[in-house]
């Protein structure tokens, strides 16, 4: 017989899919140009140059058996020695490649890293407004995701309410910054505040509590923000990172999970990363995408458009008198909307072709995300339509 | 706390791995080509020259946020449409896209085929000799996989003790063939003999028993030999496939699921594939792999090395009096030890920088497999290697 668990989840439909898909069809019939899609995450720049030419460079030199032989269990060695030393590099921590497993993706990251420290009758605390998908990564696994309640004023942390979830059975913490859908990044004291709960609370518990650090927005951060390295705050930390969005490849699945060399066991959770992946058939990414990634790994695509693309929209959210926490990165902006239920909120938007996704999907209701990563010229042709929609639906801006 | 049960798995070395890390230990002395490693299943032959070409096309030409964006979650829709219509006529089976899955490899490919079908409590049946890495794709399911001892005169299926551990709590069936690593290919007749006796048990028990069909080396099949397909045989067989070995790409992670049309629920069973996907991170395999395999499912690498070096094994093995069962396919042959123990019968052959691995690990003790995947050259330097090694240990050929 199938499994029931997977088919039910067939009924739950994702929000941000119906959503997708609408905008699929009204571009078909009106232009998908005109269109102002503020659905999908997909990083709008192209890859680097760079990225392109050393994957032809691999292509039309390397001998075939060896370039695209299998990979090593944990990755091929000389990539996640690159990772290792620029990641020393970059952050001053003293990373080795017996540090790093390379995954596919963030997704394959994360579904490692929970399944390192966690088991049915665990439980994982996250904060809202978090990425949804965190939900099948740590329920398939057994374990139960808790989501503390958000803090609204700044989408920082709600301490009250994580103290209050916080327990004998956490086993891990799982966080976001730069943060979907919040565009927020958690600040140097939010992160010492974190930390030192955990660090008092594991001494309490008699065991770990792990900090597990989900990072691919981690190269998109805004001018003048406070953007610390997660791993700089605690010994236990885990991160996952993804080079979708800082080298816009998505569709190419190839991210890491390092723990930092001050965990304790650090180098066995590498080695059993590989055992998780032979249950998983997640064996390795592509060697190809590996190979080319290992030597662009101080490159990014110019993510400025994002920045540009935050000033423009904050601005006139704003102005329009929507509440609304700046983004200090990402591709995201996630205002209050102007009625108390998000999603009727959405649907109204459709009649002015602007796609919002309700902030339910995150865990935060009562707010909507837009995903600004689309050309500045969209951005810019978009707000007379969020101008009459503010004004025709809710008679925005208000009158002094 | 770290889960222990992947810890555990960390003790189990596999026995393929320290050979393969002496083969490389004892190269670095005397020259990797003076060391007869058999112990690896690498494809020895290049990837098809259109392969790299269509490659450095798909990057040459291709817009990058369109090459480099999100697969959808099941695959591309026109590779999977590709994948359909080739399939359709290799074996005149009705595939459609809503058929097929795209997977990162065969490990991919399986880690979802039985999360459709077995959950805690089920069963599932093999055969020996097997792929020892089928034990952490069903175990960490929590399904447990039961193991039917080898038929050792024709490594067919040894039907007595089949029907003994087929039972109520049987979800499915895993076979491979061609197999690794006996290197035969299921029969018709065998195929026939199962899928009755399945059919029959379907009934008895008034649930479907599915037929897991791992099909890597379904490409790798030698002149004369019947080699049917197996979805032809049983409607609730699901086939997963690989092109690691007939495109030499082991490293590129590229695969499919393909549900037989005329599985009961079969377009299901693919949505469900793309919700396990969701909980173990698999997500989608790289899209520019996808891509270009797409444009050349019709072709192979050259594997004409392998049926040479298979027909120059086999003779001389068979010459020196050895108990062999010749291959029809793959490029492994797995004859019997010349002592009982298999493992000291192995430790012996390092002695004459032959790298050889005992059936122990197949779930057939006292045989040893030879993955003859090199250059034709270096299997005819073996030879000597071969003969002075049964001379001087077991006094073979025995005389009169």
């Amino acid at each position: 017989m199938l499994v029931q668990k997977y088919k039910d989840m067939l009924s739950g439909k994702s929000v941000i899919r119906q959503l997708s898909e609408f905008a699929a069809a009204r571009g078909a019939e009106i232009g998908y140009e005109n269109v102002f899609d503020y659905s999908l995450g997909n990083p709008s720049v192209p890859a680097p140059r760079d990225f392109t030419d050393r994957m032809i460079h691999l292509l039309a030199t390397r001998e075939p058996v060896e370039l695209h032989g299998y990979s090593p269990s944990l990755g091929i060695t000389q990539v996640r020695e690159a990772v290792a030393v620029s990641l020393e590099k970059r952050f001053g921590i003293p990373y080795r490649k017996e540090h790093i497993f390379m995954t596919s993706g963030a997704a394959g990251a994360l579904a490692h890293a929970i399944r390192l420290v966690a088991q049915p009758g665990d439980e994982i605390l996250t904060f809202a407004p978090f990425f949804p998908e965190y939900h099948p990564y740590v329920d398939l696994t057994g374990a139960v995701l808790r989501v503390v309640p958000p803090d609204t004023e700044r989408f920082q942390i709600n301490f009250e309410a994580f103290e209050e979830l916080l327990g004998e059975k956490t086993a891990a913490i799982l966080i976001n910054t730069p943060n979907n859908p919040s565009g927020v990044v958690y600040s140097t004291a939010t992160l010492e505040r974190l930390t030192n709960i955990l660090r008092k609370k594991q001494k309490e518990y008699g065991h770990e509590i792990y900090l597990i650090s989900d990072e691919p927005y981690r190269e998109i951060v805004f001018e003048g923000e406070d953007a610390p390295c997660v791993s700089w705050f605690y010994d236990n930390t885990i991160m996952c990172y993804s080079f979708s969005k800082s080298l816009s490849l998505p569709g190419e699945r190839i991210g890491y999970v390092a723990v930092s060399p001050k965990c304790r066991d650090a180098e066995t959770m590498i080695q059993m990363c590989g055992q998780i992946s032979r249950g998983i058939g997640h064996n390795c990414p592509p060697s190809i995408i590996q190979l080319a990634v290992a030597q662009v790994l101080e490159e990014t695509a110019d993510l400025k458009v994002y920045e540009n693309n935050r000033n423009i929209l904050y601005k006139e959210l704003t102005d329009i008198g929507f509440t609304c926490v700046k983004p200090g990165g990402t591709f995201y902006i996630f205002p209050k909307a102007l009625e108390e239920d998000a999603g009727a909120f959405c649907q109204k938007a459709l009649k002015y072709d602007l796609v919002l996704v309700p902030g339910d999907t995150f865990g935060a209701p009562g707010y909507f995300r837009m995903a600004y990563c689309m050309e500045t010229e969209k951005v810019q042709r978009s707000l007379p339509a969020l101008r009459r929609f503010a004004a025709e639906e809710y008679g925005y801006p208000k009158r002094g």
